[in-house]
């Protein structure tokens, strides 16, 4: 795979003093074309083997390009509150927005391959590592990064001379430590790994390209111009993409309105409607179980504090299905410290310029807390696919990014509960009509609830979409039934009891 | 101090219930109304003795209010992220946008009081601790926010009636560990630290009540009545601001126009224009210092990275002065993964919703970084200033504020270097006609730059003022003449292993 990198390309000085001027310039017109759109983020990753030149192929772009637009992203070991989350938080916060660049250097790549070269995975481990790789790249790539990727490459043998070349220079002879000749002996077992990593992550979204790292003028111009042709081919993407849908938009406009108005087929059966919500639970009983759940709960969360264990409480539901009052029956039996109520609130501009679950990913919490979200992530395939905000080709492909999302929370021992609470169409009616002249309830009713109600078909069918495509064995859909307050709060309460226990008496 | 919280002060089952949802609907709107004026963070913090319910008054106004604004915020012992930075890092972190409630427990009180009271500090250490506590109180409250401060209060045989009581029920008992007892038996010397933070940080703007912690009821009450007095007396004031505003406005608008375009006097004589901007460096010796001194930093920023040793700089100077020349010429001495430039981006959303602090706070770097600023949060006292997007107020008491940051920073060990490079008026002419003409520097000239320059006057006494208030002992700043470009480079290069290296051999 690397045989065409140690051919010993060179570019001549005379020649590089002509190129670079001109490269220079073209990068940062592209860098201001781009940010002008503000719809790409660009990620740049580097990666390979040790003094292939990767730090300062990184140096010389910080030196070409406009700061002010590009990041500089490297990774050491993992500190405390980074261990705390799954692997990939510190990647996911540490995402470019759009018109912005990162440089990566030590990024998702290099933990697996160590582990691979040092034997502590085996190969179907390192297969798995890759999959999560391309996932990852894959949900930036679709929703719009550009992703390029660089392995800088040095032959064996050429590293060898390099390494005695800095021995040599007193000035120089400092930068070389056990550590470099550890990695030289280890040259094989490294190659071997990188080749599997490029074959499998090297996909048409996020390609690698393969660099010779002997000559410094070659190398640098390899790299800028591969840049520069894949930012101007994406610059010319969007514009395209921009005229056609302004003819689109033209000739849709022309259409008769029937076509944008076609109802919507609820399919007879959905996981919803076949709850049993006449369900109840009678006062007395309500009030002693409510005791006992809470202080049972109350002790499970101080055991899962002690261990470290976080819980993530996810809460959907029809509107006034009574989610805020069952949060506040399960937050009073915890401990403020370690609690947090994170409602779904408008993203703020930061959080538009990113990847849709890059806020959620941000605001993960330490180990050990409770977050109950009220409303999540799964907005993407609920309200916004109802109302439009997400187009299909988006809101369908969440399901699988939501999936993978979760998978991790749950890799990292994280215990994921997700609650459906469920109210009928007659019951949320009645519910509306008692906040109208309730006082201190109004404010919880909006012209919106009202507009929601009347898509109440949508929203159950994609909420039957919801819980067929991400309730998994691992991070199952609870549904309540939220006819009768009283027994849907109890449930709530008991689904957190059992699933923490399931987790600490592991 | 805390006789008055010692007389078993109640309230009866009956009375609560009647006062209860009257108060939290009263709590809600004046809520919803603060959110609406966007204006004033509100920050309540709970302090106080143990089992005096603390966290079940956080946990019912949790209960009570709009989950959406309101977040909890307690802290344990710092991470190691936390470590990295100053104490209050996590604090700054932390702080509630405009419109937003934050709930403190565990916060900025605790460990100075825990630390005196377990004799960890002395006296003087205690009241330097309770001085920084006011800084940053006084910093959030001159900027806007609605600070309240609760000490929860127990008497010392309440506090043991109340652990024995836990003890003897079988379902409670757990909640009493020796740690509890410990502390009380620390009881006498906790109230006598306690009354020194009271008395010392019990400001205007950040007043404590104390509150007697017995009676659930009673303190639930007198804690909830305080915040919405409080509220409703900051939405007044605003909105008597907003109409004194508007009258203001048209009275003004009435006005002559030369009233507001009084020309700047620049005093006769500026630490700028006593520059010897003659002084330059020939080519030959430029290249041998250059070479010599990148060498050196190189070197003594990988001591530095070793020993965990961070490093800002900040560069500020006139439009054209070269500070991007003289960036570049320190970061190729650096390795990317260690270092970043951050320029001084127009603010985000969230950004513009806190203290214009927040957001250096906010990106601090990790531990053996070197994080160089391109402009910084001088532009307070600079273009801020000058352009009038602060008012003189805002600007004025900037000058402490800053201070007081960057001595946080400084006791952290962060080698803080702060550099103004300078040109004379004609030399700035004669670059801004260069960037006309050579096209790959023609996207660095804009028509602000022009508006700028015919600001020069404004710009130099702002800048003047800086120096003047903000050069101190630990953090000096240093002028770099800089109308020749090499002689300006070396210098700026000079500075950063001159400083890193004092630090170094301490």
């Amino acid at each position: 795979m690397f045989r065409t990198a140690e051919l010993g390309q060179q570019i001549s000085k005379q020649d590089y003093r002509e190129i670079e001027p001109v490269l220079r310039q073209e990068l940062l017109a592209l860098q201001r074309e781009l940010l002008a759109l503000s719809s790409t983020p660009v990620m740049i990753v580097f990666a390979g083997v040790d003094g292939a030149g990767k730090g300062a192929t990184v140096n010389l772009l910080n030196e070409w390009m406009d700061p002010r637009w590009l990041t500089n992203c490297a990774y050491r070991a993992p500190s405390e509150e980074e261990r705390e989350r799954p692997e990939y938080w510190r990647f996911w916060r540490d995402l470019p927005a759009k018109g912005s660049i990162g440089l990566y250097m030590s990024s998702w790549h290099s933990r697996p391959v160590l582990d691979r070269v040092n034997e502590k995975i085996t190969v179907p481990e390192f297969d798995e590592d890759l999959d999560r790789i391309i996932n990852f790249e894959t949900a930036q790539a679709v929703d719009g990064a550009l992703i390029l990727k660089f392995w800088m490459h040095l032959s064996k043998s050429a590293q060898k001379k390099r390494l005695r070349a800095l021995e040599k220079d007193p000035l120089l002879a400092w930068q070389v430590t056990a550590r470099d000749w550890q990695h030289w002996r280890m040259y094989d077992q490294f190659i071997e790994a990188a080749e599997r990593l490029i074959m499998r992550t090297n996909t048409a979204h996020a390609p690698w390209s393969i660099v010779e790292g002997s000559d410094p003028n070659y190398r640098a111009v390899m790299v800028a111009t591969t840049i520069r042709d894949a930012m101007a081919r994406r610059i010319d993407e969007i514009k395209a993409q921009q005229a056609l849908r302004e003819a689109t938009k033209q000739s849709v406009a022309d259409l008769p309105d029937m076509l944008t108005t076609a109802p919507i087929a609820l399919p007879s059966v959905t996981v919803l409607n076949q709850l049993n919500l006449e369900q109840t639970l009678s006062r007395s009983d309500y009030r002693s179980q409510l005791k006992r759940y809470q202080a049972k709960l109350s002790l499970l969360h101080r055991r899962a504090f002690e261990q470290g264990t976080s819980t993530l409480v996810v809460m959907e539901g029809p509107d006034a299905a009574g989610k805020g009052g069952a949060i506040r029956r399960v937050i009073s039996a915890l401990d403020p410290h370690t609690y947090q109520v994170q409602p779904f609130a408008a993203p703020t501009d930061e959080e538009r310029a990113h990847h849709y679950l890059w806020r959620f990913w941000r605001h993960l919490s330490r180990a050990g807390h409770v977050t109950i979200y009220d409303r999540s992530w799964y907005g993407r395939v609920l309200v916004e696919r109802v109302e439009g905000f997400a187009q299909e080709i988006e809101w369908r492909r969440a399901y699988a990014e939501i999936n993978d999302f979760e998978e991790q929370l749950i890799e990292r021992g994280i215990v994921l509960i997700k609650i459906w609470l469920h109210i009928s169409p007659d019951e949320q009616l009645a519910r509306f009509k008692e906040r109208e002249v309730i006082a201190h309830k109004q404010w919880k009713l909006t012209d919106e609830d009202w507009r929601n109600r009347e898509k109440w078909n949508d929203y159950e069918l994609a909420a039957h979409d919801m819980v067929q495509y991400t309730s998994t064995h691992h991070a199952p859909w609870v549904l309540v039934e939220g006819n009768d307050k009283r027994f849907a709060r109890i449930k709530v309460l008991k689904t957190l009891c059992d699933a923490l226990e399931k987790i600490l008496d592991n």
